[in-house]
């Protein structure tokens, strides 16, 4: 490869999945690793094998379909994407620096024709002190061992020290070199607190590869986080002094104000060529469509005025009329709304459709549904259609969004009905199915339509919860489209989850995701989403404790 | 002042507004000027008086209360903003390089303490083609003589020279010197398409200092946009090379990506001083209302994961069991939520609470409500607390958003019933009072309860119109918590606003806001604000064309 590629890592799936209530399901891992193939990234960070059994399967479910070439088949639906549909992404998997966690991190990515495992101890004194109580020359000791032993299954290991940025830089020097001795094949630089400022953060790189004996040998990584609105700076920093391969997310996910985003960094190496001189492999119009998905799937909103994503990243064209004298668009735009997959061509679809039709439309979009899935949409299709004149992309991708979100039902929505309105007492009328198939219909008054919903499914469900969050909008223009609702909520009974980096347990909350044309049914159905999740959750929980109890005994 | 401080130019009410959809009316405006003085901003760009009559009233309007001393005894209210309250800010009125619109801007801003001039000129070869037919010699005379002129009028002048990115360097410093020259007291440089990096940035600006004539007669200034993500960056990179003021926005809002975000510049500066060394005289702890409430009028939403003012910025606090070996919670987190008021004391109100406390709580919060308007938020608040046990700031600052959203009614919502659910055939009616006070009332059909009301508003009123954006979502934790719904319309014949920087007609957008515990009744209210503000704004085109007929006559 040549010295000029920067290499994209997506950790969309990994870091971006650490953001409150984006906890994405198998199956919506599975369908965003596609299309992060059909973007082009070098590499998807798929998850951290070793936090769970699930998360084991997650990644190795992707490694095996979206790690190798025979899924580029599917790619070839994509006349712009014929780059990357040659190419098969890298697979990684997170893992401490122990024996277990790597075991486990190469269980799961092995399956892949380019399997990574990417391993990481923290550096700076107090995190050794605090965290890790180890000396210096232990945490040496054990990256050598841990990273040899890595090397040992798989030929591509990245090694990041996590609190580099507060790291003493000589001590720093040593880690990395026994990293590279111990034959880690990139090293990744992570501002783990989003405290450094471009000046800064392009010096430590521009030293770090100066001074590190054998730095040549290996493929330098940066990794950002935006606490001051700066990650996309700092990463663009990182690749004017030596890095190679930026570690990035969809719209910028992530915990706190999260990542650096893939389509800031993308858009200005790609607008910007002559100024950085450095070539990617991503298909710039894929981005639109990935961020659509992953705003869907986590149910975490993209504000309009985002860059290159937002909805009025380029609304400056619409509605504006030209007064003749600016003959050139470029007077003020400096990328195409195109470049970015925005207003593609919408094929758009309506009543008189059919299943060919839609199963065309479907592959277009790269879903890789079955021929069940695929009845199950057609008949979700017509009767969104008798209700809706022209069916849009944006439509197709919300049904299949809600049918990814209802995959793993217990309790499913039966029947609902609501009378709200001024004159208080609303009221909802509630029928569901529960696991065994049997019918419960409850009715409840609420302070809105929603807080009825709310209480009758809670009368049937009887799992206490906290709802955290709800947002519902309107997928596309006019009141008669599909209305999206997303929720988070959070057991009474805390759910935690061991955060793997950290070593330190968090509380699991828990996110839901619905469409449909009433705005009430579709908060109904995110709802349930989410409190299916929360189920699953708490039986885990509970098969755990009894295994515990039966082994004690 | 000290040659460390850097001034804080906030241009959300005139830049900001240019987002589209973000029409804000009179009292939203000055509501915002007088939170930014509460923030403690230096100067306050309060809109462009030249673009209509109304713009003017507006500005004026708010450099006669918020640009006059006697503002600072309402912010005696406010303990931490000590520093702000003994500070009266400076009002800024935009205005092209004419004596008309300097004329305009003059009459606005005169009426406050520190008025200011900002006027304007493109500079680069392609704007002097196409927009201005100017040769290189006339605009440099145009700015000598509209610079003196301003002066004339008013001792503190602003001389932008547009598109200065792509402008002829050399051809720049003759143009700033001109400027200086002439008298102008800033000088502020945009990047107006987003283009540059933060090291270009840096450089343009050191350079433009070190060969202007007289450079250090002036303070120089930095104003960017956000298209490739770098907007934060390239404003400190300006500041570290030499600039004391800086243009921002609120949450980043503008067009396209939006400008700057006040709240990541200052944070920068505030969280890194031994990088920076550079004082600023932002009351930090009020930023955080100062994103809601912009959010709120605007219709806008943050998203989670935006830098400094998300609602996730902060959450890796929430629900973390710190496993007691981390002692220092800087070791992931480098600002504390107090600091940009986000967690601030919420005094809790419930349905005892009397009419003195709720209006002690309003002064609190920094609403300036008349006796009248403190009657009708009482007989609201207390409708609230029958519905929902605690009534939280947030709750408050809702209710005050949707009173300033409705105040100026042709149109008013007498009541509503709707039926929905799993059936189909979801069914509204709604009955309005007409300006008149005529009531009327119609049942309607839609694809969802939203729609049916829509419909049944759209055959009272009958203005044709299109909904671009529709966005629920609730105040506070808690599904009984008010509903808040954002729309955004477009009239059916359309109306349109000159753009008076580039000097371009563009198509108006309208935005609504209404908040209720019944999201649909919310969704009611937003719909008919929006309406209200599209009805307006037909009535003033058609008395307009009416005048031109009696004059043509």
């Amino acid at each position: 490869m040549s010295l000029d590629y920067v290499r994209i890592f997506d950790t969309t799936l990994r870091d971006g999945e650490q953001s409150p209530g984006a906890s994405l399901t198998s199956a919506e891992k599975l369908e965003i690793a596609r299309q992060l193939a059909r973007l082009g990234v070098d590499i998807i960070e798929a998850g951290f094998p070793a936090a769970s059994p699930d998360d084991l399967e997650g990644v190795k479910q992707i490694a095996q379909e979206v790690g190798n070439p025979s899924y580029g088949t599917l790619a070839a639906a994509f006349p712009n994407a014929a780059s990357s549909a040659a190419r098969v992404p890298i697979i990684a998997g997170l893992a401490r620096a122990n024996k277990n966690d790597i075991d486990k991190a190469w269980e799961a990515v092995k399956h892949a024709k380019y399997p990574r495992i990417h391993t990481f101890l923290a550096t700076s004194d107090i995190h050794l002190k605090y965290k890790l109580k180890m000396s210096r020359e232990e945490v040496v000791e054990r990256v050598r061992e841990m990273v040899s032993y890595a090397r040992s299954l798989c030929d591509d290991v990245e090694f990041s020290p996590e609190d580099a940025g507060r790291s003493d830089p000589e001590y720093l020097l040593d880690v990395l070199e026994a990293a590279i001795q111990a034959g880690a094949t990139t090293l990744n630089i992570p501002d783990t607190v989003g405290y450094t400022t471009p000046q800064e953060f392009g010096a430590l790189i521009k030293g770090l590869i100066e001074n590190t004996p054998g730095a040549d040998k290996v493929i330098w990584s940066v990794h950002c986080h935006d606490d001051l609105g700066l990650a996309t700076a700092n990463t663009l920093a990182g690749v004017t002094n030596g890095a190679r391969q930026v570690e990035v997310t969809i719209n910028g996910i992530g915990e706190r104000a999260g990542n650096t985003s893939l389509e800031e960094v993308v858009m200005a190496l790609h607008t910007r060529p002559a100024l950085y001189g450095l070539q990617h492999g991503i298909d710039t119009t894929q981005i639109a469509r990935a961020s659509r998905m992953v705003s869907n799937f986590t149910g975490i909103p993209v504000q309009p005025n985002k860059a290159i994503v937002g909805a009025n990243a380029f609304a400056h064209e619409a509605g504006i009329h030209q007064d003749g004298m600016l003959k050139n668009n470029m007077t003020y735009e400096i990328m195409k709304p195109e470049t970015v997959g925005v207003n593609a061509s919408r094929l758009v679809l309506g009543k008189h459709s059919g299943r060919h039709a839609l199963k065309a439309r479907f592959v277009e979009l790269g879903y890789n549904l079955s021929d069940d899935e695929i009845d199950q949409a057609f008949a979700r299709f017509k009767e969104l259609a008798d209700k809706k004149k022209v069916i849009t992309d944006a439509d197709l991708e919300a049904l299949v969004s809600d049918e990814i979100a209802s995959l793993n039902e217990l309790y499913s929505l039966d029947g609902m009905q609501v009378v709200c309105g001024t004159m208080g007492m609303p009221t909802a009328t509630v029928r569901l199915k529960d696991p065994e198939g049997k019918q419960h219909t409850i009715a409840a008054i609420g302070t809105g339509p929603v807080d009825a919903v709310y209480k009758a499914i809670d009368a049937i469900v009887n799992c206490p919860n906290t709802l955290l969050e709800f947002n519902i909008h309107a997928v596309t223009e006019g009141i008669d489209a599909l209305g999206q609702v997303t929720v988070r909520i959070q057991g009474k009974e805390l759910q935690t989850r061991m955060d793997v980096q950290r070593e330190l347990e968090r509380t699991r909350t828990f996110g839901g995701y619905g469409a449909d044309t009433d705005t009430i049914v579709a908060s109904a159905k995110a709802y349930l989403a989410a409190l299916n999740k929360l189920l699953i959750a708490v039986q885990a929980q509970e098969n755990v404790a009894s295994s515990e109890a039966a082994l004690m005994a």
